[in-house]
């Protein structure tokens, strides 16, 4: 294959460039379209006493602890997920942190215009739920950065975010609104979507090269340590993440229950894949990394129906084995004739578990009934009022699988829309033998120590010597470990 | 001592075994038993107008923004404290993580067959108090872990969560329900029991040549820093801790008053007595990871009485001294004469200062009166209700010792049995020259430049040269380190 | 210069000492003065019937959460952020700890003679309120650490604290209750006091040849890391902090979205800034680590405010850049002209916007109207009841700007005070070449492979080896990379 190495990496006028001028933009419309609601307004006072409710029954005490904990998983969660690489954990955490950052101001816009427009005064209204609602958006972005992880410039990132958040509005208002899928947790607005936008995008900027910098695709000991601080707070916290936006009273309380279990169910199989398929039985921590989180990802939509516990322990009970299953044998085979490099596996922990989750809500929605649920209940839980009085859990279940193709269509057409425009040269991307290494973007100081074994070593193979031990595999050390071929 | 070299730490069939089997058992009792109770079924919007009742007032916002808490203190305080060794980060945090995973679903249904079983139906019924149980019932069983840190296999570690909590559940209903002992923070029934069910099992495990793999049971500058997040999350959260299934309103806010008292008088004795007894007056991570801890661990079963704030200073003065003198003294002599290897030094942290929280909530609640606590404050803290209407302060106290003599009983004993089942040869364990370390039961990636350093030190030892530098304690590296002993 | 080497930072009795006594001391004073208050007394119960108001109306419910994120920033937020020094990370979260678990007792007590003192028994009654207080006191304590990091004794660092908080409760007494300033987030309170407060003691504090340890006053990748740990967790939980004590209802809703989105503003334009002065466009994660948190700071006293989403992003907007800037001028310029030496740069990320965050609300406050805010929402948001009944936005403003001058002085004049205390030889501090070491106050426990590579290294450079490579930057490792110079 074709490898090109004149790439040029600075980014000191373009990425300048791209923040101040997105940043100067977000203020303008905000100051436009955005406003406090009526929760979060010096009016409430007036509001609370002409409805007679107390203080505490402010949107803010029912979701602001949720909030919280989905803000953890967006900043914490996906930031140090990433770090598992041995030399990009400043560009995991670092980057993931900047379009974050960027991204929740575009969605609270876009999302504002399709959802919570106050047509009295055209102005957006917003409260807690809206900036849950934008850390969600985000998320979606960070899935996809997930597949390109250490591929891609920041301006590039910032690209697939802009791209990302407005797709993601569109496709949420068609999945929410317009068929009226129901998706507390985002299975398929989330999860799919972002799943196969950045499959998508990886196939588009696939880089046939890509082994000239295998020397840096990979772990060592202390940064898998600290990707597990991302795994455990995304998986701590995903109750919180699928119960944040469900109804108050019930449905955040069951949604937080099946999320729970359906995560426990997991960690107990993906350990049981992960060991049964190594020779001597030894746990990869590339599994206990991901696939840990593929129930929660799976259990999204279906969390605040009646899933009842044993369903959810069931829909992480399959989770656990497709997407351990998935890392052990359809990432390299995407990579090798699908030409799909993903860097982090997100097509075994989103992509695939998002589609079990529509299929799982789908399944569900069709299965309930007034015996489960009672006649309000089952109201109030399919929101069945209004426009939608007249309609019945089997029909339900057939909108739910219409959001779920909408979904994968969303997210694979726009994954390659945005690909064709990420092709451009002019974003500062990296060449293939700089891939998955912080140098390019990020002032990196070594350790002298480093330095130093590094001089030794160069020293050494300068005089001839030619390290033994680093061909084959070892877990012992006997001499002679270094031969000198004279 | 006999050294026995010859175990076979593959685990190849026995874990995924363990784990398939189990987990399907879960979701069969699950499916019989487990459904959800009335705040967390669709037909809590018809029980809320019945009792005309806000959502506001579903348990779940009295409660689960504390749930969050305990559930961050098991998955990373437990996991990450116990990362402290240098080569077996990968086992505790994943390992904590596998088994905490799995006893939340036994727990659930050990608990709810004792505390929750619907008698109408025959069914659990669970809600968000259930699962913060379920926590702190894993939390007995993750204590243990810490005895036997990096000496057991996967497999015995989910031997020992098993009948961990089924005697954790049987224990709590005796103290709790039969007993009336009254243990918020489970000074008692959590960290009594779980502290000598551990120390008991090491016993049991007793390793004569642990010294074989004495160089990897120490801990390095990066993996003291992880042990630290452990250490802060269980700091910072342990007032949730205690105060999660208190009284809704006072008793959850003085709990948390109490603990957050108590941990930070703690921190200045451990500080203190870590000094003291240093040669040069430098400070010990270990102490700072562990005893700062020992001050929530003791006001537990208090923390809900009218400790006063000043008693709660006091229990944590006494606790930061008693457990750091308790690493200094008492941990080096129990694997010197009694045979016990107490890994993390869970005698100290978990055992003393439970059996200290015990006797310090026997005399609390002993001393109650009416006065202090008003005549209905008295019958609710204390739940003098129902067949304990006639229930005095004084008769209290005796319950509460009774109660925690009981969790000794209990965790000795238990300690004792489940050791005899753990030593049968069946479980994988590895050999004493191969504890403390990852390598038997992960994947783990060495950095090149590791293995680098590895090959030029075997290099130079193969020439002749011996690190001068190794034996004696130094601080300035002074030439020659090496001394060539031809 | 004169350099002093004679230095001995023994603190084996002072440190003990100063821990054991002042517990003691907090202990009789509490036993004294501090008892709960009625929402966490026992007569809770009581209260509430005569109140007819629902358990769930207890302030903890309404500030619980919030309180436990704070508490997270203060010990993991500044804790890890102070960790990015290569070798004193310790130091940095272990110190950290000690004082602000000693800083939050004597806030207590402090605070509660000054604000919550009940006059009918001479008591001061806490309750979760007073918690976060006593958190926000210890911040202003923990920034000034931020200064003088690495070059301090841990007893010095104990005095440093104890006349911090005094200093704060007095400023805070003067601002809040006798000025009638707003300060819902301690921009002038906690960061300009605390900011001022620590420079002022670095500038008594000056060592003239801090050169000599400059080969350790810098980060490694792994440290950066873990600095990242402290900046996610301040930056995400900065909502929960600035709306923590902020009023009921619609005013802890507004102060969460205002910081929210300040804070997401500031990171783009730090990642502009940061980009754009560096030669090849790189990141500086000095920048990222902290300047990204300028915007949190400068929001917090306009944070109740109507202060209007787009007016949080503008503020956000400039203090990224400002702060940013800081690092890259200020900072050099203040250490080589003005004897201002700043650990952490605390100039410019709570200086500054401190500052910029008490003008902020001083112009927010005079431009308050009634078309905004509403009758009500006026007179709630502003306090202007009781004696400040007549007051006038345009008067608040100016009483604002007042508040930020003391909160000035008493940094600036206090921290000198303290300075001159701390310069006394009695207090245990390090010579100039062991600074930013823990060595001095820590047992350290080096890799073995570390050792191995000093020896190997020291061996060659007795043979008359040198590095060649360690003089000039490099990124390639081009042989010959060591010279012998025979």
């Amino acid at each position: 294959p074709f490898c090109d190495r004149t790439k040029n990496p600075n980014v000191r006028m373009s990425l300048p460039a791209v923040c101040f001028v997105w940043q100067t933009a977000m203020i303008i419309l905000f100051g436009v379209f955005i406003r406090y609601n009526e929760e979060s307004d010096t009016h409430w006072v007036e509001y609370r006493k002409e409805k007679n409710i107390s203080d505490i029954e402010n949107d803010f005490y029912f979701r602001y602890p949720s909030f919280q904990d989905v803000h953890v998983m967006i900043f914490v969660g996906f930031g140090f997920l990433m770090t598992f690489l041995k030399r990009y954990s400043f560009g995991a955490v670092g980057f993931n942190f900047l379009i974050a950052a960027f991204g929740l101001q575009w969605a609270l816009l876009m999302q504002g215009w399709f959802h919570s427009l106050d047509y009295t005064d055209g102005k957006i209204k917003i409260g807690v739920e809206s900036l849950i609602n934008a850390d969600f958006c985000v998320a979606g972005c960070l899935i996809a950065y997930g597949a390109v992880l250490g591929k891609v410039s920041p301006v590039q990132l910032m690209v697939l975010t802009l791209f990302g958040i407005t797709l993601f509005a569109v496709e949420e208002y068609i999945i929410l609104d317009l068929i009226h899928a129901r998706d507390a947790g985002g299975s398929m607005v989330i999860h799919t979507f972002g799943g196969y936008y950045g499959l998508s995008i990886s196939w588009m900027l696939y880089r046939p090269c890509l082994d000239q910098s295998s020397r840096l695709q990979g772990s060592v000991y202390h940064s898998d340590l600290f990707a597990m601080i991302g795994t455990l707070f995304l998986w701590m916290f995903w109750p919180s993440f699928n119960s944040a936006i469900t109804d108050h009273g019930d449905g955040q309380h069951r949604a937080a229950i099946n999320t729970y279990l359906a995560l426990a169910a997991t960690v107990l199989t993906t350990v049981a894949i992960s060991s049964l398929f190594q020779k001597h039985g030894k746990l990869d921590m590339v599994h206990i990394q991901n696939s840990t989180l593929a129930g929660g990802v799976a259990v999204g939509t279906a969390a605040e129906f009646m899933l009842m516990p044993y369903g959810s322990l069931i829909v992480g009970f399959c989770c656990g084995i497709v997407s351990t299953l998935g890392y052990i044998y359809l990432t390299p085979f995407m990579e090798k004739y699908m030409k799909i490099q993903d860097t982090c596996g997100i097509h075994n922990l989103h992509a695939m578990p998002g589609v079990i989750g529509g299929i799982v809500g789908a399944i569900t929605a069709a299965a309930a009934s007034e015996s489960v649920y009672g006649t309000e209940g089952l109201i109030n839980t399919f929101d069945f009022e209004g426009a939608y009085k007249n309609m019945v859990p089997t029909k339900q279940g057939g909108h739910q699988a219409a959001g779920l193709c909408v979904a994968i269509c969303f997210g694979v057409g726009g994954g390659i829309l945005v690909g064709f425009i990420l092709r451009l040269p002019i974003w500062g991307d990296v060449a293939d033998d700089n891939c998955f290494d912080d140098e390019p973007y990020w002032e990196v100081r070594d350790e002298l120590l480093t330095k130093i074994c590094k001089c030794l070593f160069c020293l050494l193979m300068f005089h001839g010597w030619r390290p033994a031990i680093l061909t084959p595999k070892h877990t012992m050390l006997p001499p002679p470990l270094l031969v000198r071929n004279v």
